[in-house]
């Protein structure tokens, strides 16, 4: 039989059927309107949920959603993109489609894709990082999803790197996701271009805007300025990620999100700060491998079929 | 049948016979004598389990030890403090006794023993943090150590929270351990008495010298220095201790280690500045209990014989 899994966005509700391997047989999608309210993200929701159904059964429905879920209770605790504050979205689905879908993070279910089919696949242990407008995590452990005691476990992002360092959107000062996001990557880049008229960055922000890829192309062509950027980048990713290293010591540690579209323009640094801050690293035997997310967009929809499946 | 674990320290080997439900039968001790040798070390070992033995045969043998170790190969990676680098330490002891030895972190199952019979007896999820000469971590996880690919995971204290901070031994700057160990607590408190020559520190030192509990002493008298410097403290706590929060969402974090013992003292003020700080605190309903261990010592030699069961 095969799964359904939706990945609830603050734009799209995509969804997708998919079959005992983990591979997409269908799909579709709709917006979201979140300007509706949250009984119409329910009614976008069920109306893929019909759509895919093509009367089929399913053996169960998944569903990834950003911010913080509740699996037990069913409840989107809270999603504030979304403008979903303790509501209850089994209980929505239920009487709309007759099914009880199971909840996940967003980054959560994703990382539970790529550890199950994706990148990490055969690993013992699999954390995805997500390197977007914020920083997301994923955290799966011989094939469970970690979640704790709340349901809203793996927030990397919202590990302080920095006491009293930047401000994060979560309230606290110096977070990883305040040194890490694209958001980050983008406010380092600004604030070396207003330090460096003479910066080739410039050139390149004429061309095509300030983003995530501007540093990168300039180190590229050898400006001073965009190469410091992404060193003062990759240090702080790296002292977030030898975070997770030494907590987890898993066997994948993956990224996804727009800065990781890099490449090995930022792997190879990231390898060799890692592993030159790795506890114990001169000893241990197995190192854990930085690579990038292999499944893109698909994980989210796979990774909440595989909730289901579970 | 009963259980025999041990705790492998710096200074002595401490041995106890555990019975099904972890309770203490019998114990013994004997100096590890680290001077002589990796060897001697294991004829010490070997030496408390025939001690102990007293005509009953184990189910098991599982034995705690600071540093790195691989129970998949049995190996002590790495314990400086005691000389033991690639150590076969299974196949010293089976030489020896005919015993199959569990190896595990100490940390680890200390916090093994704190969350099946101790303070964290029938919660989801306990980590446990000891705030001693450094900052040692053990997470369990439904009933289950998290111990990683490597079998090294759960260093907590080697997470960095002040990038470019206070230099720790483990060769990275602004590591957790760093700001929130003892030994990071007597240095705050001497910088404080430096720069204090009318505090009551100086005083409380004449009787009893700098420790870990100079400061807390000092603002029990209202001591302006000694406040500031508990509440220095207690703010690097309370970055580490809420980024274990929003990493684990456990179900308890419990305490122990010299800086513990000022119980309420220190768990009052902490409490509230990880509440402020955790991630979707206001949402979450369930939030972790920060509370001290209570097995002390034994959690040790517990946790190394349930390590046996498992």
């Amino acid at each position: 039989m095969n799964y359904l899994g939706i990945d609830l966005g603050g734009t799209n509700i995509k969804g997708a059927v998919v079959n005992e391997a983990g591979e997409i047989v269908r799909e579709a999608s709709r917006p979201t309107n979140v300007d509706k309210g949250p009984d119409a993200i329910a009614d976008g929701i069920a109306a893929v949920i019909r759509e895919l159904e093509q009367g089929e059964k399913f053996a169960g429905v998944g569903l990834g959603c950003p911010g913080t879920v509740d699996d037990e209770s069913g409840e989107v605790v809270c999603a504030f993109n979304l403008g979903l504050i303790h509501y209850d979205l089994r209980g929505a689905i239920k009487q709309r489609t007759g099914y009880e879908i199971r909840l996940g993070n967003d980054a959560n279910v994703a990382a539970l894709a790529e550890a199950s089919v994706g990148v990490g696949k055969g690993a013992h242990s699999v954390v995805v990082i997500t390197l977007g407008t914020g920083v997301g995590g994923g955290v799966v452990l011989e094939g469970r999803m970690l979640v704790g005691w709340t349901g809203a476990a793996s927030e990397l992002g919202h590990m302080v790197i920095a006491e009293d360092g930047a401000a994060c959107t979560c309230g606290r000062k110096g977070c990883f996701e305040a040194y890490a996001s694209a958001t980050a990557l983008i406010r380092m880049t600004k604030e070396a271009m207003g330090a460096h008229p003479e910066s080739v960055m410039h050139e390149i922000a004429r061309e095509s805007g300030i983003d995530g890829r501007t540093a990168f192309l300039a180190k590229e062509r050898g400006d001073a300025a965009g190469t410091e950027v992404v060193r003062t980048y990759v240090k702080y990713l790296a002292a977030g990620v030898t975070n997770v290293v030494n907590i987890f010591f898993p066997e994948v540690v993956a990224f996804s999100g727009g800065v990781a579209n890099q490449g090995e323009a930022l792997l190879v640094p990231l390898r060799e700060e890692v592993s030159r801050q790795e506890f114990g690293g001169r000893y241990v035997k197995r190192h854990a491998r930085l690579v990038n997310c292999t499944l893109g967009y698909q994980s989210g929809v796979i990774g909440a079929a595989l909730l289901a499946k579970q």
